[in-house]
């Protein structure tokens, strides 16, 4: 391949072990002009489903033709399958546990390939560090140009998650869920444009989001419109309607984390009645 | 441009999601060959001041030509401006806030541009992540080639702050602030050679430093000359005056971190009299 | 040198501060080609030898002719000798303090040699920082194609500290340390092949193990067989003997860290009796 090949990770590995930099190592010995490029190590421990947020949220700002790491695998060394989603742009290579859950709800057509030719796996492969014996040597030789119907025979059974829709409790009523809580304490919720349409459009319908037993009824288009201390909702950078306060911690004023649950209902337009 | 462009992120967004991932995505989309570099992204939240220190202890340390992002950005989505600020040899991709200023102290013949063509903005530009749709992909194009110039006007009402200078509050006597704690938990104060070059020569006069109801009057020129659990003073390599203890936190052991106050006074030079 | 330089980094200076960040500015002013790959930033402050364990555990998957920094450095600006090691195939840049006392028991072949070539240094040297004034250029020349046997005289003298091998203290037992604690609550042991052989066989012998007054007597061979709950031995990826808990942290379990002490007993074999 001609051009520089970009290679991403996200992975609950963490920043304190080796483990991290001993990926690389394996990825530079196949793939020596690989730009390598951290997406987030941070997932938390075992949560499949954090990962799976943290790649969608990431992958389409990278260039065609990047391949995404993604492990979050707590059946390492057991019988999952190890796989390759493609989207003909992007390529993923991960372990069958629902971790591309939210990129399979946003490539309608990926296609995914169980990996089985062995050649391309570090050797001897460990039972205990899949991403350096499996996942991180079969992306760089596909960042290096091995075809990607050569890692083994396509699959339709591959695992997908619930990736935690908001559920409509009533006409105007949802009952959504808070995936995340990111750097600056903003509460990241599972409500997208595709859920509510009209709350995202440039002139939206008043509302009222009820969480820790406090209402916010405000949409915020910057955060630095708001007043000191005042919680407002805002569409945040990944897409999905955020609970914030300008330049403080939403999740520890409202006194509220990851899972934490909250209703929103839009209200009824006012009649305009002109006298 | 034949040379493999530098890019370096100064940021306040943490590890802890997609964000700085995401800003590579970006840049690699439009330089491909460029080397980007973390420089931090522990900034305190929101801390410009902070920001401004830390670019300012690194730059100079990248080769000529590099493209500085730095972005702590309270005021993202509001009229501050965006920025370019070039003394030649290095290029730093901003928000007007201050956070160059440090930059501006070490570089007094610093040339500011207003960003202003949207031609290389990441479309559509959100109000809440600039760093990926503004700085990141202007930063790009500054390393892929574009010439500076085009990014905007040339304006010379920036925002600079004041940068925590030490005061005088006596003939030989000054008042210093802790700017950060560093990792081992060394004191980085506000002094430096320009403040009061005689305690940065080979010989320095004797001093007295008083802090948390400390003495110190101990200047060491390596960590491990001193004894253990002796505060001593130090000039680090950030080119300040330290507050250390060998192999321990003097923060832990003086009680003291960033923002801190102490009294600095040099000692008139004995009389030597001769009997 | 035709190929890309491949540069890794080993230290305990963390991702708070610009330190990182200035090390690979210095770098890629010198080899401007550089792949540069953090191995770890978080051994712990002045922790020689969990820093030696470290870059053991990584060196040997990144590609030959790779040149490692490796820098826990309590004794930066005394007398203590920079030194580079190399086996031939990978190169190690660090302080004569012991750091690299690991590699040198996987490495019986490793040639030492003093670094006394100032003209490969960062001038003026500081005496607090010589990551940054001398471990990192000479990396970088070293990378870029300088001859190591420029960079000073071989020597035999080096520093080499024990690396917390287990103690025999009986014909089938022996007394074990907890070397490490991994982001996933993993104990690593200090129990390797070469100390019993018999124990990381594929059907290893019946074998009990005391730590923190709890018995574990199962050998799993991946981290999801064993029950929730179970505190169970497993062959890790370093190579090491560790203790873990599925999906949980064994760490937080048995209420143990790192130093931690156990013994480990092989069961001699049962008789079988055939009545």
């Amino acid at each position: 391949v001609a051009k520089r090949p970009v290679i991403t990770l996200t992975t609950d590995f963490g920043l304190h072990d080796h483990f991290v930099g001993t990926l690389k190592g394996v990825i530079l010995g196949i793939a020596p002009d690989a730009a390598i490029v951290d997406i987030c190590h941070a997932v938390p421990s075992f949560d499949i489903l954090d990962g799976a947020l943290t790649i969608a949220a990431a992958y389409k700002y990278f260039p065609n033709g990047t391949v995404h790491i993604v492990v979050v695998d707590p059946g390492v060394g057991s019988l999952r399958r190890p796989i390759v989603g493609s989207t003909g742009a992007h390529r993923f290579v991960a372990p069958d546990n629902g971790v591309l859950s939210a990129v399979y709800d946003a490539e309608p057509a990926v296609q995914v390939r169980h990996i089985t030719a062995e050649s391309y796996f570090l050797q001897p492969v460990s039972r205990t560090f899949h991403a350096r014996d499996i996942f991180a040597p079969v992306a760089a030789h596909l960042a290096a140009g091995v075809d990607g119907d050569a890692v083994g025979p396509e699959i339709t059974d591959f695992v997908r998650l619930d990736t935690a829709r908001p559920t409509a409790s009533g006409e105007n009523t949802w009952r959504g869920t808070v995936l995340k809580v990111d750097r600056f304490g903003n509460l990241i919720t599972n409500i997208a444009a595709q859920n509510i349409p009209r709350l995202f459009q440039a002139s939206p319908p008043a509302f009222k989001l009820v969480i820790a037993n406090r209402e916010i009824d405000h949409l915020r288009f910057s955060y630095s419109e708001a007043a000191p201390g005042e919680a407002f909702a805002i569409v945040g950078s990944m897409g999905y309607l955020e609970i914030a306060v300008n330049q403080a911690s939403a999740g520890e004023i409202l006194g509220v984390g990851k899972g934490a649950e909250f209703t929103l209902s839009l209200k009824p337009p006012r009649k305009i009645i002109r006298l």
